[in-house]
């Protein structure tokens, strides 16, 4: 068997995160398009040109280093990568081990002369943490964007994406040349750190992905009467925060009736209107983002809430509205490339938990072209998005090695 | 039976309301010390004078028209009043309303030449509500105000008080010359608006006020952990604001197990961090505002709001803590007052309902120097501190004979 070398990797990840690194926080601000984010590209694309890969920029800014020879360079490419921007403040692992891990692979093929009978392509995807809605690069791959979202698209300052790319002499139009037709490729993989903290509760290093959770984000409007704390007796008051609290407070029991144990229901913002301590709350408004790994699933919880928070409302005599901000169906990760690396895993001797992704990777747009996998490796205390994200090296090891068993037979 | 002319209530309120009117939200803006007040004290001295009482500004504002004769002057005074300021885009009855009243009251007993054992006075008292704290008038009066306090009381745009009151050439420390020694006054009278929705939706006209409830407010900590909320499964989160939400929920039980239908406690204010939709909340500060009537069970209600936050803390893997900003103890109104106005209300044929009130009032500190008692009128649909704030000119004139009666037979 052949062998990454973690130490590289280590290396590499630690180069790459001085493009963005604030001293004053330890994070990195690596945002996408950001000046931090396109020297890093630049810097990447070097170090594959080094390793004896062509690079290029394509239309997306998404950075594709291709490893190929005269007789396999007409065969579909492997293609293994992830992300290597940055959420402000985060961590070095987020996305970029991906990259790293994929251009790690490609040293070892080189080293050992490793016949392949197919390219292997090292992506690095632009903006997938959001800057301007995420995971640009991986829709612009996989055929996702359309021309009008172009024109749009702005960040939370108000830049347009059009100025941000124009900044590096890009044309929005180019982004849409970046599609790949599926003949191009044989299969895409991607080995990212689990940004939860069910690896590392369970002391399992590898998780096998097998569903990437959809997501639906609500915001929610309960309207009730705001009026003196002390003057409206509890049984004479339209408490709009009482009925925003008597519904999370139903939301385990929601999930117990009609979702899974892949299941998640969230309430992230609440703001209470007037929101004065001597005021009833007239008004609260709050959203509720939902996830499961099945599209029926996720529809039942929606129906849930949206009959628990009409009956709640009617009990505080509150008037309810929601408006349905987004909606994302689950993918399935290919079976195919599920069995592979379970098979891959157990070859290794490595314990592995075949385990939905409750966050959104760039796998789930690379599955509407190609038979797409996802490798998790566990994150310490669940973090990410911060400085102290963090995946112990042995770990990040497994997750390699993995990965480069599953792509030479990929591309044997 | 004497009677009071609401009409002439009604003129004097809606020349009052000119003061700090604004023509866009239609509010009144006499905030404490502001031009608007200050020009309205003016305005109601040299009504009194007209009506040919004595009328001075004294070292707290407060405006003290004095009715009196050569042989009962050196008797101790009747007074009755509530206060000239309004909170910002008030409305024209709260405060005002036991003001005008008290006028009347004056101009029926002159009118009527009757003849009185007791001097009148009649009070507008100063900064009920709130610019630095409130209550200060009758705070003055009542002998509860100290130095200390006096220099460092700002309002919420840091002006102090001391500057404030400068403006007017008035001298913070003459506030503490606004004191009366209890052997001055025989008894103290307030009509008020309720405020609340208790009398509207009974269909009594009249209350009776027993209590004045006491309050404490609490700002409440709950630390958890920030994840992201997809990939934390919901058995393995500490989060915030299901915490809070689980405490808002057990506010009926709490009130049921050991408050009264006297009691109150609001949650009002509510922020989470960070406030992100996909982001679980690891912190929520909220405050806690509760009330009774009576010490003991304020008492019960915020140790069982400690062991339930303890409690719900424990099972969500949260920290606790709380900080008590203030307590007030309740405040009762005079037995023999109670019982004179709900003879007269009886001897006028007015239904009334004998009541706590859950909101502060001056009366609160003139039971410190004084039998003091407290009436109040319906509010239409319980509104105040609002343009739309309302009072029915038949109820304004019931409240206002009551207030006649017992008046008149305190100074008889």
């Amino acid at each position: 068997m052949y062998q990454i070398s973690v130490k590289r990797i280590e290396q590499d990840l630690y180069d790459l995160s001085r493009f963005g690194y604030n001293e004053n926080d330890q994070g990195v601000y690596r945002q996408g398009f950001s000046e931090a984010d396109m020297q890093a590209r630049h810097w990447l694309m070097e170090k594959m040109q080094q390793e004896g890969m062509t690079a290029r920029l394509d239309g997306a800014a998404n950075v594709i280093g291709r490893y190929e020879n005269d007789t396999n360079r007409d065969k579909p490419a492997v293609m293994i990568g992830s992300h290597l921007d940055s959420v402000p403040a985060g961590g070095i692992f987020d996305g970029t081990l991906g990259v790293m891990a994929g251009l790690e692979c490609v040293r070892v093929i080189r080293e050992n002369a490793i016949d392949l009978s197919h390219p292997i392509e090292v992506v690095a995807t632009s903006e997938e943490e959001g800057r301007f809605g995420g995971m640009l690069g991986s829709q612009a791959i996989s055929g996702g964007i359309t021309p009008d979202w172009l024109e749009t698209a702005y960040d939370p300052s108000g830049e347009t994406l059009k100025d941000a790319m124009a900044r590096w002499d890009m044309d929005i139009h180019d982004v849409l040349h970046a599609y790949r037709h599926p003949d191009e490729l044989k299969a895409f993989l991607e080995l990212h750190i689990e940004q939860g903290p069910v690896l590392e509760a369970r002391q399992i290093p590898i998780g096998v992905v097998d569903c990437i959770s959809g997501v639906f984000k609500w915001v929610i409007h309960l309207r009730g009467k705001a009026s003196h704390a002390g003057t409206a007796p509890m049984d004479m008051r339209s408490d709009a925060f009482m009925g925003a609290a008597d519904f999370a407070h139903e939301i385990p029991r929601i999930i117990e009736e009609d979702g899974t144990d892949r299941s998640r229901l969230t309430i992230g913002r609440i703001e209470l209107k007037p929101g004065f301590p001597h005021t009833i709350p007239g008004e609260a408004e709050f959203t509720i983002v939902g996830r499961d790994t099945c599209a029926e699933v996720m529809t039942n919880l929606a129906n849930s809430c949206r009959r628990v928070l009409s009956a709640i409302a009617r009990r505080h005599g509150l008037m309810f509205e929601y408006e349905e901000m987004s909606w994302l169906d689950p993918k399935s990760c290919d079976p195919d490339m599920v069995g592979l690396l379970k098979s891959k895993a157990e070859a290794r001797g490595y314990k592995y938990l075949q385990m939905p992704s409750g966050a959104g990777h760039d796998t789930q747009f690379m599955t509407d072209i190609t038979k797409a996998g996802l490798i998790f490796v566990p994150s310490v205390g669940g973090i990410s998005h911060a400085p102290d994200e963090m995946t112990h090296w042995v770990d990040i090891e497994k997750g390699a090695n993995l990965l480069l068993d599953a792509v030479l037979e990929l591309a044997a």
